[in-house]
């Protein structure tokens, strides 16, 4: 499986193929050391792929492995320095819709090479308009095979899910073996399409000449083990003339994907991690250092970034891979078709690894989840949505900011405005007196909401008031501030103002300046003496 | 007070003297029948003319004028949108890092007016750097006259907070009269002092030589009333030549400030309402709709942005001041002071009207926020520290951006890093059961963390968990599946689980994913019951 995906992998960057094989070994030995999750194959996905086409905008291999070196060292920082959490940030519904995107745009460059037309761009949209307007010059023979092998793929995807025999009782020897046989016949499945279809391309080469588009020349052998390219005179893809290209050329063309593409691979590997944890909590620390080790090393023998593998993980998943040294057989099988098996590359269709990644990319687009969602939250849904058509409009790295930055706005506006319950309620003597429940804590983009409130209520009823603070665990300098105001106002007012239950952190924190009459008790009894207290002193001081 | 202010004001914007006057009257017109606060005089103020110093980088009044224009014109739609929640977003703490850095730097222009010398620049660091590359040109008598007026100044503010007379009882007529007369004369220091140094400008002028740096010809009338300019031929300060500025250009010129400065007078003017409110709500709509419009209004009359000001607010509240037909006053004594005063003007030394902003910015750094600050939340002390000493060494409108920024990411944190409370208990039946609490609502930034905690002691202890929902007042999608997995990996463990007070405003947003075994209780006493049943299903189960 990861023979197939690594050459079909390397045509979403716009690399030529034996990049995907370069990056799908040395980096899983690393992560064998390293990394914590047994399922988590590392090598080069459909996402980094897309992401390191995005960020080399045709540049040639040398910024895809200046992008894996830094990939890897800006994981290993965030790794050392615990800045792990910041992942927390992409929420489900963002992640759901970039994912969905992302499976969008690779179907749609994968179209392009299933097509045989020419439709350069990175965004959604332009590639589509480009696809049609050079949809005359689609190749017959590349269509005709790539169709037939995405419902091939698709049909032989759907025999992996057949059970013979009964469901309720124990299955038979013979059944046994026919599962066995029919999962393994469904998950080998890129890899029987790959060698078929190579076998075609073969047959119909006549002479240096082929109606089918093939992979062409893979070089054989080892990528040589050297430092990442920091300047120097590179080519562009497709172009011939090289240029001079200085280390700070390099890093301004890469721009923001350098930032991107780190977290995202991250992001990738620790929802496999935690998709195969069987709820066991984890590092995402230990996973950073593992998959930044992983990125460098890779970045040595001239691969583009990888990450966590969700295809391949659910394989090893299944599979009963019992440690992360199931890495170490991949990668070796790796070395060994690098080694004997790029000549017979040669022949491969190019229609049919396209053919390979729409039938998985297919299943990223998460439906599924929009019901659920519905259900559950709609505003969450409706960020989904905006995070999907910002990431199809725009340049991924963007759309998924545009989503994250919309998510945080969602959290302060909550902040912002805390919901206040208002109760009228009278003591045990009867003494009328209005209780306002916050219900959370007070800090700064809501404390003037609060304290506008509080204050149109209790002018209003001109009765005494108290503030239940049960809820509120936490409060900074501007809370502070109002409060005092507040008490200030009330006493002006010669309206008593009580705060019950206050937790004792938070009473620090309003004490620290000294407000007047601030007076606060934690049992409902106390009230009325606080209240006959209070209208004792406002006599004798009008006395 | 509001015509050596306007003066003075027009100094720091590195504007000619009359800016400063042309919006002072046609705006704080606008304000009286739009604006809700009596006290509030609108006009010119320090910040405001600082920000325009920023945003125009010495490239004339033209771009001031088109400044003014759109902070008014942003202003209104912020007060239509209702986006005035905008300026809950900066916190006590970044307002006062910002004064007293806003402060520093004023005090900074302006002692170069006083020595006399040469130092462009409008970051703090640069302008003192190039004053004391300039010092050896110092201007004696400009230096002498300086310091004196900020010494007789500070002298006068002194004496207006004299009282005679007893504390206790009443004063007699004589303390009163006395006691009036003296706050009079302190609060008229500002026009004295411009009184008096005109008449020294004016004995030391020799047929067009005067030792002292004078304001100059202060062209006479009343501006005329026309569309702000929308692109056209201009000179730079201090150049003679004409260039031509496209609208594009000049938005470009003026970048980040069309957005800072409406955001920072908003926020002055607010703060002033709230300062003399008396605790009556402040309506932020109606100020940005009664600013804006005043704004718009001034920019037709060429004057640079204003806001409220504050020390003259404090002198109308001080004075008892009924309504905001306050403004009508002012603003007749400033169209007067245009069509009669002017030629005095010219005689006014410079250094008196830098000495006038010194020995009032003076009082706007707020070294008195630092104790309080400290004993109430000293994370907000860094915050302050932090925005003024970012305020110093960037320009003004990215400082701060920088403490917004910072103050926004504690929220995030805070948000992401609930307290969960921990107990165990043992019920009625004597079964023991951990207890975990978190206290505050469960969204993205801190769903993971939760469910890695509870993971981790639920694991370790092996006993029924109980999750305390009482805090919790919302969640979302993402919370949502991390509830479902929860649950799961309870189940698979055969660990019971439950979730005690759970609001059903929450729990319909777990149940959109429909998590298996999830159960709610609202009563202790229910737990026995739970648990039994919990355990004869897992027997039967296993039976």
């Amino acid at each position: 499986m990861v023979i197939p995906q690594g050459l079909a992998y390397s045509g979403i960057a716009n690399l030529p193929a034996q990049y995907g094989l370069y990056g799908s070994f040395l980096g899983a030995f690393v992560y064998i050391l390293f990394g914590s999750c047994k399922d988590v194959p590392m090598g080069p996905t459909a996402i980094s792929a897309l992401l390191t086409f995005q960020a080399i905008q045709g540049l040639g291999a040398e910024h895809a492995i200046l992008l894996c070196f830094f990939t890897g060292v800006i994981q290993l920082l965030m790794g050392l320095f615990g800045l792990g959490f910041l992942i927390d940030f992409i929420s489900g519904p963002v992640s759901s819709g970039f994912t969905s995107a992302v499976a969008l745009i690779i179907l749609t460059s994968q179209v392009k090479d299933i097509l045989g037309v020419y439709a350069p761009g990175s965004v959604f949209t332009e590639i589509w308009a480009n696809i049609f307007k050079d949809i005359h010059n689609t190749n017959r023979w590349d269509t005709i095979l790539g169709i037939a092998c995405i419902i091939i793929l698709l049909l032989m995807r759907v025999v992996g899910q057949v059970q013979t025999g009964p469901k309720k009782r124990e299955p038979s020897k013979l059944q046994t073996i026919i599962n066995k046989s029919l999962w393994l016949f469904s998950t080998a499945r890129n890899a029987i399409i790959v060698i078929i279809c190579g076998f075609i391309g073969f047959s119909f080469f006549d002479n240096g000449y082929s109606p089918l588009t093939l992979i062409g020349d893979v070089p054989p052998g080892l990528p040589s083990f050297k430092a990442p390219p920091f300047g120097g005179f590179y080519k562009k893809v497709n172009e011939t003339v090289e240029e001079h290209v200085s280390f700070i050329d390099m890093m301004s063309n890469l721009s923001t994907g350098i930032i991107v593409t780190p977290l995202i691979g991250i992001l990738e590997t620790i929802a496999i991690c935690k998709a195969f944890a069987d709820g066991k909590p984890v590092d995402a620390t230990q996973e950073l250092i593992a998959i930044g080790l992983a990125n460098v090393a890779n970045s040595f023998v001239q691969a583009f970034p990888g990450s966590g593998a969700l295809a391949r993980s659910a394989v090893n998943n299944a599979s009963g891979v019992k440690s992360t040294m199931g890495g170490l057989y991949t990668g070796l099988l790796v070395i060994f078709a690098l080694l004997f098996f790029t000549p017979y590359f040669y022949y491969i269709p190019k229609a049919a690894l396209a053919a390979i990644i729409i039938a998985a990319v297919i299943f990223m687009v998460e439906i599924k989840v929009i019901k659920p969602m519905w259900r559950s939250k709609k505003s969450d849904l409706f960020l989904a949505v905006a995070t999907f058509i910002a990431c199809l409009v725009l340049p991924l790295e963007i759309g998924i900011l545009v989503g994250i930055g919309l998510n945080l706005l969602f959290i302060l506006y909550h902040a912002a405005r805390p919901k206040i319950t208002i109760e009228k309620l009278t003591t045990r003597e009867n003494t009328e007196y209005l209780i306002l429940t916050p219900d959370r804590c007070l800090i700064f983009p809501s404390t003037d909401y609060v304290r506008n409130l509080v204050t149109k209520h209790s002018i209003r009823q001109g009765i005494p008031v108290v503030i239940d603070c049960s809820h509120i665990y936490g409060a900074d300098y501007t809370a502070a501030t109002v409060v005092q105001t507040l008490t200030k106002d009330f006493a002006t007012r010669n309206q008593p103002l009580f705060f019950y239950n206050l937790k004792p952190s938070v009473s620090a924190v309003f004490e620290g300046l000294s407000p007047q009459d601030f007076v606060v008790y934690y049992d409902h009894d106390q009230l009325d003496d606080l209240l006959r207290k209070r209208s004792q002193n406002t006599d004798s001081n009008i006395v």
